[in-house]
């Protein structure tokens, strides 16, 4: 097994209501050194591995965990050093 | 300004719906390969630097970002390099 860590962010210039609700409540807190906040999503996928395990993971990003239009995904596979 | 990286996931052993119905989700477009879904919160905050920073963002995510009955939380801080 394997595990894939897939990051989603909103793409640049799309409205991120959350994060600004985050900073206006670390602001609130008194955390004023906070200029920015962006939320995005994390997935890790436990799978098993294969030759094709990039595309396939691409392909469920672009079918089911990313909104194409307003988010991007990142990933990476961690795979087990073979000792 | 720096960045900081916060990742926010469950505990072992607490319920996660989100994961399970993003799996069951996944299998039914037929990739069978994905054993488990772990989902969680990934943030980053744009803040001004300063010596006291791992300790405030520690303090932040304790009293805000995460909640300490149920979830973990990591970070980094990411500073650009001085050339």
């Amino acid at each position: 097994m394997i595990n894939v860590h897939v990051y989603i962010t909103l793409k640049e210039g799309v409205l991120d209501p959350q994060g600004q609700a985050v900073q206006r409540s670390l602001t609130a807190l008194g955390y004023d050194e906070v200029d920015t906040v962006s939320v995005g999503k994390w997935l890790k996928l436990e799978m098993s591995d294969g030759a094709d395990v990039e595309s396939r993971v691409e392909q469920m990003c672009e079918q089911l965990l990313a909104n194409p239009v307003i988010e991007n995904y990142t990933y990476y596979v961690e795979r087990e050093e073979k000792v």
